[in-house]
């Protein structure tokens, strides 16, 4: 078996949970229930897979400072930091390039790599293990991408679903199955014909490959991209990054391979996109969900909280959104949909400093 | 015509103003539009009609030292500070026993008296005070209770009602009309009814009278209250004053009079006696009304806030009260109903140093 290493994508910094995430405290620098970071348990999940040298975190200026600060065991050249976001097939092509170079060819240098987004939430660590195992084993004997595919708990319209084919030959009990097609954020009516067909799973961002199959996908697909970052060293020039393309390597490489497998799985996952998203994660307080020096709360429900060491009181209060972080406060109804986006687009013109 | 005096009642906290009124930071000591405060108004507003020396202002131990801060001009003497809180009734009798020391007996000593709440706003002062010399003239001509009463404006159902009677003969274009009845807090429907039917005003605390009209009623329907405050001095044990009915004017002497008159009145009234009630006195801002640091909307609609200071976001938010003042947050809906009083009854025992 080749030998296993990760990446860990670390370059966003969450802005749906603004005003507590900023550029410069990320979303996976952060803990909503008092424990470790997202990123911090993101490499901790690692352990036992691939060893402490053989991993890659790739971040953004602008959250380069928390990152380190947040993973001071890993060696400077273990952080690889963007001289701008330009979206996850760059990031991962960079990383891949740094972990195997002699990848283009096929033998020496070849490694299975493991790509993971750094600020999701995973409730059950050994079924993950697990699935991971089975993924990196898949990689390793088939020629094309494994990503981990998850069993939908909701009829989320805001996720990619892959469609289930069929069974992969020589993996037990189904465990690995071929991806018949993409589906892209669908409408509320298929989202829930999804859920409750069982042919679909969410795509939650984590691939395993070989880094031979994923550069000869790249090359095939996203030829400027393969040549800017072919030998790349541990830092780049905005020059060099500005060559590639700036696309997911979801839209940019996996929906355009021919052989793309997948490892059905369920272990708690959330993606801790937003404040509602996150709700499930933080700890009960009175009229719903939150942190705060204290929470006091007459007829209201459903409500998610975070004002630490400030004294709440909600009242006839439901389904809302309250953060208060000292130089900025947000209360947002737990429906907002897009109107979240409008005010941080505002906030990038009218007040730079509180994002 | 007799001496006008006057009476401020400053013994409220203005509770439902929380977290911004406390019992030592009452409501009729903050102004909500940046200018002078509720009570300095109410002081200012009787200029020409009571001179400054004829003013008597009653309030309660907590808020002391906050009404003698907003009204440095006036002697010690002329703030009564009671020991507890036992609603209006005891409050006005001790004044008019401090200003008009003989009223028991008509003639020597017998003045006007203006009763008034320090915490109200009112729009239009010259029809204000119009209405006030009408009252005045009123009570010193009419063996009776003089009471300001309010044109509805819309079906209120937590105030109480004066049934209009007949005109007073002597009173120019019906200026003055007997109250044919007190009708307590009605239902909506009934409230709808009173609204546009014309034969009803609200009562708003606002009482002029003879001293020695008052005392006589007094004496009739609260004879404990009078024989204990008759003859009171400037400052009173916590014995003698609990010898008082602990009751409000309205219930305990001008309902039970016989003879009670109303001058009809529209000047732009509020009682101020809500966060979503003071709405129309705030300044606008994005998303609503209210003062903050800065204020940023998106897709919100009807909120009160109040955050000076702060950066406040609203999303998605509509008609909910967000109050900020450092040591308390309030997040509320402003259609919160009997929902607050449980809040501050809770806070009473679980945060008093907040209340």
């Amino acid at each position: 078996m080749a030998a296993v290493v990760a990446v860990i994508l670390a370059g966003g910094s969450g802005t749906r949970f603004w005003p507590l995430s900023r550029s410069a405290r990320p979303k996976q620098c952060l803990s909503l229930d008092g424990g470790p970071s997202l990123l911090r348990r993101t490499v901790e999940r690692l352990r036992g897979l691939v060893s402490a040298d053989a991993l890659l975190v790739v971040t953004g200026r602008p959250m380069e400072a928390a990152v380190r600060a947040e993973l001071p065991e890993l060696d400077a050249s273990q952080i690889l930091v963007e001289p701008s976001g330009r979206n996850t097939a760059p990031s991962i092509a960079w990383a891949v390039a740094r972990l195997a170079p002699g990848a283009p060819t096929e033998g020496v240098g070849d490694r299975v790599v493991i790509v993971l987004p750094s600020d999701h939430h995973i409730e059950d660590e050994a079924a993950f293990q697990a699935a991971l195992r089975t993924a990196v084993d898949a990689a390793a004997r088939l020629d094309g991408l494994v990503t981990l595919g998850l069993s939908p708990t909701r009829p989320e319209t805001g996720f990619g679903y892959l469609e289930i084919g069929g069974p992969v030959p020589g993996f037990a009990g189904a465990s690995v199955r071929r991806v018949a097609a993409f589906r892209e954020k669908p409408d509320a009516l298929t989202a829930a014909a999804y859920l409750s067909g069982g042919a679909h799973l969410w795509n939650a961002g984590m691939f395993v490959f070989r880094a031979s199959v994923f550069w000869a996908e790249l090359s095939a697909h996203l030829p400027r991209t393969a040549a800017a970052l072919a030998g790349a060293g541990p830092s780049i020039s905005e020059a060099q990054w500005l060559q590639t393309d700036a696309i997911s390597v979801d839209y940019g490489v996996m929906e355009r391979c021919q052989s793309i497998f997948t490892v059905p799985c369920a272990f708690g996952w959330s993606d801790v996109g937003s404040w509602a998203g996150a709700e499930g994660l933080l700890p009960v307080v009175e009229g719903g969900r939150g942190r705060a020096g204290s929470v006091r709360a007459v007829q209201s429900t459903g409500n998610v909280v975070w004002a630490p060491g400030r004294d709440l009181s909600l009242v006839g209060l439901h389904d809302t959104v309250v953060i208060d972080v000292g130089d900025a406060v947000l209360v947002m109804s737990k429906t907002e949909g897009e109107a979240m986006r409008q005010l941080l687009a505002r906030l990038q013109v009218e007040a730079p400093d509180l994002t």
